[in-house]
């Protein structure tokens, strides 16, 4: 099976994720700047949520790119990854809302741990499927950032349940980490080619 | 005429649904785990929906797969579907907040018939434009599940009209049924290539 | 220029309308179908704009793949038709809550002739960027329902206006028009392959 | 790495953010005209955001069309942009609402002003990367429009912080500029063809 409409479904839903978590931020009704104020908070979380969105993105088409074919296992995994990452924008509401109180940290920590399982899974799904010794394999490697994120969010969750908001500011770690550009897939593409 | 648009815009529209699907998960007011609670009908509801929106797009995308050519009469069999399917948000929102009672158990179930007869209607239309002989039509076969599935929502639509809500779970063992990879089609068309 | 962007980006906005006419179906706070039954207006009119939204997306498939190259002004024309589409949900919502009242069926009735305004330049444009002897142009021919449909879209507001909400049963009539399928195109298409 | 992906989001999310404007066009409760009279504001603010994100999805477009390879700056510099235009349906409510007062009229302005400066950006992260011999370096040239409109938006801000609400007519302006198609890169890629 092919993997455009795959690529496709899945760009339309990651669009439509990003976007939608705007509306998020209502219109106030006052018209002076005082009357923004309490969205800050709001701004702030839909600011740390899209990019997040853009790295599941970004390493979604990296995953992918290093693919040729799709198998039934590898769709349901595509859409367990797309059912955690729907539900960030309810949860970067409640945190932006809530002014990044404890449990919402906690629970926004949850849905991040939860779409980096489902990453996991969906880039074992891929390899399994293509061998062991495939490109996607070796490019992926022993995968350092793919392993630590969901420890600094375990960790956060569990800082957050204790009651330090504080914590949330490893989501801002993990995010500043991958931004700094994933060369793995590219460098042995680059080989490859 | 080809069917790249067909698969686009069907691609554009199901991920729309699955994605709205989730404004009905309003943010609550307060930050506790206790405002939450209201929220685990609607949360419950929500992923067996998330659940019958993919299955109808791995269904549509194995269908449109086997498909090389469409017709005015696809296209209109096409959105037909996903009329049917735009109506999911709206049982799904209904049928939590309302504790799954048993109208709403019901209503949501005439959705999940009528998209199934739809369904059926589209994948006639496809046959009946590429030949009894086609691939498709092989592929097909005698189509079981997509029998038997009308068949159980059928039935609890009545047990749910005659005041039994758990009749609901029926169609969480649909969505298992489906779950299961559907082997036929990609076993027909594995046996061509 | 090539066509697949502006195909992509239609298929996007179209999709879109198409899916977010159904929030204007709220969900009603009653478990009952009692509660349902202010939402049958509502839910009438959302079928009728479902069916045009289907429309025009049937016939700017067919004029996108007579076409082979776009120009900046097709863009802007097709932009300015996605622009008056995308106010549908808007007069639907309206009409749908006021019942069908006069003046409601009358915007409803501006929305569309500005809307059939709009694809008639879009076909102008593509067909004065690719010539009068190109195969659209003998494909269009002397689009008789483009033609009346404007004039029948005319009358029923001019009869809305004057207090006859009834005048928007010729909506229904134009919509049934079209869904008799186009075979103009599709049989200069053919003959040309 | 391929630019069809990166076509593809940006599609998706422009569109997204073109359709979801209307949104905040809300459904008046009274069925006469007047009950539509509040809304002339919000509607003026959809028509002119509309417009500019159809001149960022021509631009987008002309700047992806002359773009053969994509880096990872390139995608983040591409969701950047989408950031800024992803803010607009927010500043276009609260500007519609307010009537066009000086602070909203500013705040939309600064919205504006990103998205221009997130552009250039995107702009140069391309050139950088295909070199300053490329056809997208030629084509784009000296960039006067790409220059002047931040320069006019800044005045804007200026002028509506001042307490000039007519200020607004700038981003009029600014648009009618862009308006008028942009022969430079249609006119270089053609010499190349």
């Amino acid at each position: 099976m092919g993997k455009s409409r795959l690529e496709a479904f899945s760009d339309g839903v990651l669009a439509i994720i990003i976007t939608i978590m705007v509306l998020e931020l209502k219109v106030p009704h006052g018209e002076t700047l005082d009357a923004l104020k309490p969205l800050v908070p709001v701004f702030l979380s839909y600011l740390l949520s899209f990019i997040y969105v853009g790295i599941y993105w970004n390493n979604h088409h990296h995953l992918l790119h290093a693919t040729q074919h799709v198998s039934g296992a590898v769709m349901w995994a595509n859409l367990h990854l797309l059912f955690w990452l729907s539900l960030l924008p309810f949860v970067t509401g409640w945190m932006g809302e809530n002014h990044f109180s404890s449990t919402t940290i906690a629970l926004y920590g949850v849905v991040l741990l939860m779409s980096a399982v489902a990453f996991f899974i969906l880039q074992r799904a891929i390899i399994s499927h293509q061998g062991n010794d495939s490109l996607l394999a070796k490019a992926v490697g022993r995968d350092l950032k793919g392993k630590l994120s969901p420890a600094i969010y375990l960790l956060a969750i569990i800082l957050a349940v204790l009651g330090i908001p504080m914590a949330g500011l490893l989501y801002v770690l993990v995010a500043l980490l991958w931004l700094i550009p994933d060369r793995r897939i590219e460098r042995v593409l680059g080989e490859h080619d």
